[in-house]
């Protein structure tokens, strides 16, 4: 038989039990803090009907969805994101939810996207959202869950960013640009960090012509001349009244901010130029970066989508949310790890315990101790063969297992059991009733 | 715009919170099982090039692969089960893994099964593996691994049925079956419990002829005449000794059973009629049902895979492992209680707290409260806009949220917060700063 090359997918990964472990604490971590806030997890299925998710990203997001016909012909894809589901499953069982319905949901979403640093095809999104609530404090709620999820991670610096899509619209409004351009202009600004000064100028010029871009960026807040927010609101609401909902925006976005204000953090930060590049934002819109590592892009981001759900349920219902990205935020602290030199011990395993195997006539003894110990807590693995103890110890250790129990014929003949401390290479002899409350002990629990 | 219906493909399912947090809970069960045996997690994508799938599950898993063109031309498939996966991964990183290696993998895998009772689409598989190692001690590791996994779940009364398929091929051979109907006796034996005697019976003699037939049926153990294992195996010594592996297949199921024995599990029977019915299988079988409700068919199996791996590496790698079904679990625990009537109160919520919305000026306090709590390790959740407090609490019933906080302007007055107790309708008056004491205390923490 020929032999098949053992490879992964570009963009897809597998994750080592040293990785795997991470991931599982930082999981645990960020559904503990969304719990927290009052929020219950949520599942939906990795494949849905391809008119479920496309039409909602915008045209690149169809691009980029895995999309094929099954086994009955059903024009089936695979999850873009966490939101439309959701939005889909609000529609689908509406009765039975309550409101506000407030979910979790942490899953794989796939993105057939041009691999780059810490953007992979297969990558796992943490997401919460509120439905069925305009209440800015539901906003106010979500940026907090975010930010509190971040510091449970213990990610470096970051800030949140937020603005409001209305507050985009009635700038863009203000401005004159014709309404059949506001995607195409939020999308671009949304590049804006991404390609730099020079490359948005040129594009938003070709756009919408050199005059109204001016008169766009002299609507903006001003770096120059250090133009502070409150400056800035008194400026443009006269301009913003005069527009569809630019007012409604701006009065959102100083309640969001008034709310986080008494909620004592410190993270959050106006940015009037925010975009966000998904279609379906229709007010607050959150992101957040990391400060020193702002190559790693938007590592929290979400905001109000009130029109989504009625595209499934016929009618509008409002809902806000945000995703933390599970692999950027994972990759950023990686990297930022070796300026640290933190050095904590590598652990490929949760095993507390290993019991060596010294001779075959020990091994009733050895399921004995592993069944007992196990009852009091304690993870036990244990070694299958007859090796060379030297072999076995050297294992545990790459595995940071921090025990080792061994059992002989001088042992057994007094009652007793060897337990060696592979961090300090200690050895003792502990009577078999009193094995696992000395274990637990030497584990410091 | 069309209003799009919301809807899922047959086979796959939404978990709305209720049945998420309970799958949560298993999963937290059945991992922390595993990691008491010293498995480690371990994560692999969720599609894989298809050549690494396909030809290793037989033809009926081929065709049920879900597969397609991805937007590069890769021909792909999704996850079809975890062990073809993880034994990609020992080839692909054989010299960066320890020998053994053991890790557990909880992860969705699809099929485009027929679907009915307890079985779907996706669903998830729970596997712990032991590669690197032949000891029958790995297997029966896996084994006890399983049971008490399963005991962790409360899965009702179950037993595990063990075989060996090196066993299952000596007595085909003893019966002078040819080697090239070895694969699809197996697969027909596998499907004994679900076809019935006649339907096998009838089967099996257009496959091997009605004389071949009887004789095997004479080499397996009478249940007619209640022949004992330890007296069966008098009997089949014989003529096992003079096929290829019959022996060392019975005396691998016979060390094992001794060492099952040992660890005190009364859950093990042997079954010699046990077949299993992917093609991957080497040596050890094992398959638990459920005692009361055999109609859900295999809650968990696997068995020994010896030459797996080696279809990758080019070098056989020893391994064994096993994987629990959750679904089919959790449907038969559901299908199960209906007759227990054991009322454990619904919770679609891990809130421990709703803080009630009274009046928009106590908004900061209701934030400063919640911020409070939840430093506490309290979860709170906190209604969004004014709405009668019956609303509220009613939501707060629904979700199972044990307690509600008010806050209206006598108690802000006099300095305390009311909390109610939804379950006893008790109400209590607390100063604010021994708020988070007293809930825990209600909470029984």
């Amino acid at each position: 038989m020929e032999r098949i090359e053992p490879r992964t997918l570009k963009g897809f990964r597998d994750f080592l039990p040293e990785d795997a472990l991470k991931r599982k604490n930082a999981v645990a971590a960020i559904a503990a803090v969304y719990e927290s806030f009052g929020f219950s997890p949520l599942e939906t299925p990795a494949l849905e009907y391809a008119d479920v998710l496309t039409g909602k990203y915008g045209d690149e997001g169809d691009k980029l969805m895995y999309r094929f016909k099954d086994q009955g012909e059903r024009d089936v894809a695979m999850r873009y994101d966490l939101t439309v589901p959701l939005a889909r499953v609000v529609a689908q069982y509406d009765n039975e939810l309550p409101k506000p319905f407030k979910r979790y949901q942490v899953a794989s979403v796939w993105r057939a996207e041009n691999t780059q640093k810490g953007r992979y095809r297969e990558f796992t999104q943490c997401d919460l959202d509120i439905v069925g609530s305009s209440s800015m404090l539901a906003d106010a709620e979500v940026a907090l869950a975010g930010a509190a999820a971040l510091r449970a991670l213990k990610t470096p610096a970051f800030e949140i960013r937020l603005n409001n899509r209305k507050l985009l619209n009635g700038l863009l409004e203000a401005t004159k640009i014709p309404d059949k351009l506001f995607v195409p202009v939020v999308r671009l600004l949304d590049k804006w960090q991404k390609i730099g000064d020079d490359a948005l100028q040129e594009q938003l010029g070709a756009l919408v012509g050199d005059e109204k871009m001016e008169t766009l960026f002299d609507l903006l807040p001003s770096d120059d001349e250090g133009e502070d927010f409150t400056k800035w609101v008194e400026r443009v609401q006269k301009p913003l009244a005069k527009t569809d909902d630019g007012k409604a925006g701006l009065d959102e976005l100083l309640e969001l901010i008034n709310l986080l204000d008494e909620a004592k953090e410190d993270v959050f930060r106006v940015d009037v130029t925010l975009a966000r590049g998904l279609d379906y934002y229709t007010g607050t819109i959150m992101e957040a970066v990391l400060v020193d590592q702002p190559e790693f892009g938007s590592v929290f981001g979400g905001g109000r989508y009130d029109k989504l759900i009625g595209m499934f349920s016929g009618r509008d219902i409002p809902a806000v949310g945000a995703s933390a990205g599970l692999d950027r935020l994972l990759a950023a602290m990686e990297e930022g790890k070796e300026e640290v030199e933190d050095a904590e011990p590598v652990r490929a395993s949760t095993a507390d315990v290993l019991i060596t195997y010294m001779d075959e006539k020990f091994v009733p003894e050895m399921l004995a101790i592993a069944r007992d110990l196990r009852a009091k807590g304690i993870n036990v693995e244990q070694w299958y063969e007859p090796a060379r103890l030297e072999k076995q110890f050297k294992y545990a250790d790459a595995q940071g297992i921090p025990l080792a129990i061994l059992l002989g014929s001088n042992e057994k003949k007094k009652g007793v059991v060897a337990v060696k401390d592979l961090r300090t290479k200690k050895q003792e002899l502990f009577a078999r009733g009193t094995l696992a409350k000395e274990i637990l002990e030497l584990l410091g629990r």
